[in-house]
C-alpha cells in the first residue's frame, strides 16, 4: 500500500467533522491544504516533534503516542492564549503495520474531537518512528501572550500539579502492572481554556515541557529579569512538598505565567470557573536567574530540566 | 548547548529580512509564531519530511540537505499556484555538530533569500537525521489549482526536463569525482513562478516527486479519468528519448498539469516569458490508468515510481 493510500484510508477522516467550522476548503490528499483564514485574527503556529525513546516510550500504545504528540503541540498554543483550529502531521515509521496505523488514527481522532480540530494534511515516510505535529490557531490581533513582557513586580503562577507526568513516566518505565497515575504522562491536557482566559491577565506565559524552573528561566531571559520561587508552594498531589529534584522534570504541560498582584482575585475566579488549580509560587525579581527557596529560606539546588542534546 | 540556544543562534535570523513583508509578528524563539494573514487570501499549506538515506544521501553536504528539504515542500505550493510566505522546520539530528548546523543554516538562508520566505519557528530534537518542513503560502480565494478538475478533452503538459534529478542522484551514488549534472538533484527548483501563471489555465496540477507517471496517475484518480502519454514526447536533455524505466524515477519537482487545447498559445507564451520549457506529452482520456505509448504505437511497461513503504 502506498503512502497516498495510507493517508487517504486512515487519516483523511480524522477530525473531518470540524473542517467546515475551521474554514478548511481542501484537506488531506491534495498537494496542499487550503484554508480560509478568519478575518481580523492572527494565526498562531507551533511545531513539535516526538521521537520514540526520547519523547515517548516504545512500549506505549499507538493511540497514546498519537494523542500525546498532538497534545504537546497544542500546549504551546495554549500558553499563547490561542484557539486551536487545525493541524498537520509528519509521520515517519519503520514499516507498514495496519493495526498500528489504525490505532494511531484513533488516537488522532480522540484529540481532534476534544479540541474540535481537523487533521488537514501530512506526510508519511519510512524511517525511525517520529511524529511532527504542526498546530495552527487564532488569536485577536496583538493579544497573544508571549514569553516577553513580564515586569519586576509580577507574581509567578502555575496551573495544575507539577511532577505528576514524571511519576507516571516512572510507573510506565518500571513496567508495573497497575497503570495508576500514568494518564498525566500518556494523555497530557493542553490548557487551552486557561490560556484563552489569561489573555489580558498574564504578562508572559510558557507551557511547562522541559521543566518548571528551566521553562520559567526562559520567561526570565526574554523579560530580562530573575525570579524567586518558594519550593513548598509548588503544587503537588503528594502529601509532602516536592524536592528540588522533582520540580524540574518536565512533561507537565501546565502553564506557568506572570501577572500583576492586582489580578489575584480575577485569577482565583478563573481557577474556580475552569476547575483548574492555579497557585502563586513566587515572584519576578531583578537579576537573570530562577532561585528556588526552601522552608528555611535557603536556596535549593535544582536538577537540570530536559536537555535536548 | 541546549535546543533553545541552538535555534536562537543559528536559525533565528534565517530569512529574517522578509519577516515584515510576510506579516510575521513573532518569529523563532517563543512558544509559537504569530502571523498577520493578508486579508482576502486563502492559506495554502504543505508539509514534507526528508529522511537521510531515503530522501537524501548521507554523503550530501548540510547546505544541500537544507536547501533540498525546503525546495521539495515549496514544490507542492508551486503546483497549487500559491505564493510562498513562510516556513517552519522540525529538525532531528543525532548529536550537536556546530559546523554542520551552521552550514545547514546557510542552506536555509539560501532558499529563504531565493523565495523571500522567513523561517518562523521550529523544533530541534535528538534522533536520526530527519527534516520536516511545513510551508505556507497564499492564493486568491478559490483560485488554487488542485489535482481534481481535469476533463476528458484536456491535454497533459510537463515543465522542464524529466530524469535529470535521477541521473544526478546516480552520479552522487557512484561517488564520481565530477559533480556534473548533480544540481538537479541537490538543489531542485520549486516552479513557483510557473504555478502562479497556471492559475486559470491549468484544470489540475501536481508536482512530480514520486515519478511522472505515478503522479499523473493521482490527477487521473482525483479526476476520475485516464490518460495517454507519448513516450517520445517526454522532455529530456539526453540526445535520445527516455526509456519506460527512466520517465518514472521521480525527484523531478517539475509541474505536470492538464489544460484545454484552447490554452495552447497562452501556455507557449508563459513558457517563453519564464524561460521554462513546457511540453505537451499527451492527453486525458476515459478510463482510470495512465498508458504510455511508444513510437510504434505500442503500450510501454513502466517501472513503478517511488514507493513510500
Amino acid at each position: 500500500m502506498d503512502e497516498h493510500k495510507i493517508i487517504q484510508k486512515y487519516f483523511s477522516d480524522v477530525g473531518s467533522a470540524y473542517l467546515v467550522e475551521q474554514g478548511i476548503r481542501i484537506s488531506v490528499g491534495d498537494d496542499a491544504a487550503i484554508i480560509s483564514n478568519p478575518p481580523d485574527k492572527e494565526s498562531v503556529v507551533s511545531i513539535d516533534t516526538s521521537i520514540e525513546g526520547t519523547h515517548f516510550l516504545s512500549s506505549m500504545q499507538a493511540k497514546d503516542i498519537a494523542y500525546r504528540s498532538v497534545a504537546v503541540a497544542l500546549s504551546d498554543l495554549a500558553a499563547c492564549g490561542a484557539t486551536p483550529a487545525w493541524y498537520t502531521l509528519a509521520l515517519s515509521m519503520e514499516g507498514f503495520n495496519e493495526d498500528w496505523i489504525k490505532e494511531f488514527g484513533e488516537g488522532l481522532q480522540l484529540i481532534s474531537d476534544e479540541y474540535r480540530i481537523p487533521l488537514i494534511g501530512g506526510d508519511t515516510t519510512k524511517g525511525p518512528l517520529s511524529i511532527s505535529v504542526q498546530v495552527t490557531g487564532y488569536c485577536e490581533p496583538g493579544k497573544a501572550i508571549t514569553r516577553k513582557g513580564s515586569s519586576k513586580e509580577d507574581l509567578v503562577f502555575v496551573s495544575g500539579f507539577i511532577g505528576e507526568a514524571a511519576r507516571g513516566l516512572k510507573v510506565l518505565r518500571d513496567g508495573l502492572e497497575s497503570m495508576d497515575g500514568t494518564l498525566a504522562y500518556l494523555r497530557p491536557k493542553a490548557r487551552v481554556d486557561l490560556g484563552q482566559r489569561l489573555i489580558g491577565i498574564a504578562s508572559a506565559a510558557i507551557d511547562v515541557s522541559d521543566g518548571l524552573i528551566q521553562d520559567l528561566g526562559r520567561i526570565c531571559e526574554e523579560s530580562n529579569l530573575g525570579s524567586e520561587i518558594l519550593l513548598d508552594s509548588i503544587p503537588t498531589q503528594l502529601s509532602r512538598p516536592l524536592s528540588g529534584d522533582e520540580i524540574n522534570q518536565g512533561d507537565d504541560y501546565e502553564i506557568c505565567f506572570c501577572s500583576s498582584k492586582s489580578n489575584l482575585e480575577e485569577i482565583e475566579t478563573i481557577s474556580k470557573e475552569l476547575k483548574i488549580p492555579i497557585v502563586n509560587i513566587g515572584k519576578m525579581t531583578e537579576g537573570s536567574s530562577v532561585k528556588v527557596i526552601n522552608g528555611d529560606g535557603l536556596e535549593v539546588e535544582i536538577k537540570s530540566g530536559f536537555k535536548h542534546f
